[in-house]
């Protein structure tokens, strides 16, 4: 890990004490960019000086006596979907290189407003959909690190950078952080304002976090979370205490309900049994509910509304650029507009249908525990993997983490996904904490 | 009018002190029923004793002592195409013939808590589209009372109540009110809540209330503002003081802006000439503001997210009563159908982008004042008439209301419209009533 093992809740303490400086923890950061990167490419955009004088800024910030935020000194990495000002912001697509917002992003607001230093951008799929990027895997270079957001989970598995934003439309926060073995926090709809952040599909983008913990996770969370007049999926709501909780005991152990998913059969052999052997050891505190059938259209449902808003959306991409497209991502503009209106509005009624539903297994659980990814990261760079196993918690908008809690037979993380009541987020954090030791302490720690 | 020229709120504090009773006030309406709705038609479902059971009932609660609510017994007309328990609601299509809802709207609740009496089901179009209705103009037969809240308008216009509730997805409340010569008065968007009330265009639909003055319908619309928590649109809000922001006097002279639109072409001479009469007369009280050519699109705009809705919302109707929906209902459909998903979110753009342009309208004055249909009511009952001049204000959720101003050689009613800002309900209400006082005093009441 970056700065001997410090996780970012520890850094962060440190640097408001000023047993660390900003400067120091930024040149951990910086050492392992430049040991690691070359091979990984993580970074889109990324300047080691401009980073280096924010710390610096910081500490003299910080000496000054003046009030610090609480990500004060703190590295963050932003997928290159999300509007910095003055910094480049391509989308990864040639059609927007050299493109440089007037505008931060309202989370780029929040963060330098809580002291956060954005230390680069990192590598997207194009336009955030499923043409893979040139990141590698850091945990063996010869895989996908998964995608769209790929460069921000490889820049945290890597210890580049000890935290990152993503956007997930499919999977694109649970599944990379799933292959990269770190943690992915994608919290409910409606949590983090969007405004500024390239749009596929209003519906369905969300805004998500990596962390090496569950608590650094919840630490980035709470800052980025809020309402935005201009994001009209967000309303306004009690701020979120989500490290305190995340942080807390929970007052009884936790109840899980397993859900296999009507996709079960495309996860793999080490992924299905990793997450058996995990619900025999949990015993009476996990049950298998049974979900409606209408679960197996969930896919294909979440298809439908992210291809037709895409289509719309990404018009100007087509009027403008459609030479510079991939191939797979004209063939799904081609396939979004055909959609018809008719279709497309009956899907939307879909994610209520479904979530109610969930709603009554959540009655009787604190989490739903259910793959993150159909196991680990595939090989080669030419597929970001499949986000099957992704598509029901998009589509219901519910909370979701992954947690890297197993490794298949050649040491390729794979994630466990546990998923919670829509605003349940600060408890789903808690009970994914709970879990993470749980596990550590071989089940003695609770 | 009923009962000796009474107003609603009139009726209504005499029912309260006792010195009116609700049979007695009932008996004028049945009264009125009987000489009249033979011709005109107004009525769907009517049952008189049932009626003056009602009646009975309310004036046994107002001497038992215990409270009684502001509507105490009033009758109101309700148009077919919202739920009464118990009672036919059959949505103008012989699909639903026969069909008795288990539950009452969410309106219909808000009525019966208020005091108010359901005296019956007033005659819609078929499933509140175009396709005309039985119901005749009370003004003159041989016209059509517009559409398509016909029998709400035609059942006040009579006097065979003093108030009846309509829905509008194109100009289903501001027209017919004109066309027969009464008020309407059509809420904003997501005022009063919808559950219960048949699905045409979620985007578009919305409910308004009927009534001989403006006083009359701000005391039915008081009472069926609120949030739901079902109908997505509606917010929790403070509650709305419409009555008494009606009555009040006005703190300075009202401006209006007055709004040719881009369909002014297909106003009729005398509608035309009324209108620009009625402007010359306020002087200074009176500018023309120049809207963005955008506006031009308003109507197909309005258009495409109505077809492309109702394809969606009827499909149970093509499905299992395709042989019996009219050809013009059955070609909208085969042309909603065909609505691009594109196309369709695109169109979902446009009422905040034109609404951008009337914002800065209202900044300078209290409201629009624009026609309310292109003249009089057509003669002939095979066309409701035509919904051009209510198709903007529609989109863009402000809140309108016609008011009986004009009328043409014939004596046919002609509507004034006045439209205000998103919310700005109160202000409405009141701006209306002293556009009437001004022009029943010829200018000398202000």
């Amino acid at each position: 890990m970056t700065m001997t093992g410090l996780s970012a809740v520890e850094a962060r303490d440190r640097m408001a004490s000023g047993a660390l400086s900003a400067v120091d923890y930024m040149r951990g950061c910086l050492d392992r960019i430049a040991a690691t990167d070359g091979e990984i490419q993580a970074f889109e955009w990324f300047d080691a000086d401009f980073a280096l004088r924010q710390a610096e800024g910081a500490d003299q910030h910080r000496k000054s006596g003046r009030p610090i935020g609480p990500l004060h000194g703190l590295p963050v990495a932003l997928k290159d979907v999300i509007d910095t000002r003055g910094i480049p912001t391509a989308n990864g697509t040639q059609v927007d290189a050299g493109r440089v917002p007037e505008h931060d992003a309202v989370i780029v607001e929040k963060l330098r407003a809580a002291g956060a230093i954005i230390i680069g951008k990192t590598v997207t799929t194009e336009l955030a959909f499923m043409h893979p990027s040139k990141t590698r895997n850091p945990v063996n270079p010869a895989h996908t690190p998964g995608g769209s957001s790929s460069g921000s989970a490889a820049a945290v598995a890597a210890g580049m950078v000890p935290l990152a934003v993503g956007t997930q439309t499919g999977g694109s926060v649970i599944r990379p952080a799933a292959y990269c073995g770190i943690t992915g926090f994608l919290p409910s709809t409606g949590s983090i304002p969007r405004t500024g952040v390239l749009t596929q599909s209003p519906t369905l983008d969300r805004l998500g976090v990596f962390a090496r913990s569950v608590e650094d996770a919840a630490m980035l969370a709470e800052v980025l979370f809020g309402h935005d007049d201009l994001d009209k999926a967000t309303a306004p709501a009690p701020f979120p205490r989500l490290l305190s909780v995340a942080s807390a005991a929970v007052p009884v152990r936790p109840q899980f309900a397993f859900v296999r998913t009507p996709y079960w059969d495309k996860a793999t052999e080490a992924c299905q049994q990793a997450l058996e052997e995990l619900v025999d050891e949990l015993g009476e505190g996990c049950f298998e509910p049974v979900l409606p059938e209408a679960f197996g259209e969930a896919a294909s449902v979440r298809e439908r509304i992210n291809l037709a808003e895409m289509a719309k959306c990404y018009h100007r991409y087509r009027r403008d650029g459609a030479d510079q497209l991939s191939l797979r991502l004209s063939e799904a503009l081609e396939r979004g507009g055909k959609v018809t209106a008719h279709d497309y509005i009956a899907a939307l009624d879909w994610p209520d249908y479904l979530y109610s539903a969930l709603d009554a297994v959540f009655q009787r659980c604190d989490a739903i525990l259910t793959p993150a990814a159909p196991g680990s990261a595939p090989k080669g760079l030419e597929s970001t993997g499949d986000p099957v196993f992704n598509g029901i918690w998009t589509l219901c908008g519910t909370p979701a983490i992954t947690l890297p809690l197993f490794a298949d037979e050649d040491g390729m993380p794979m994630g466990v996904q546990l998923v919670g009541p829509r605003g349940g987020d600060a408890r789903l954090l808690r009970t994914a904490r709970w879990l993470v030791k749980h596990i550590e302490t071989d089940g003695q720690g609770d």
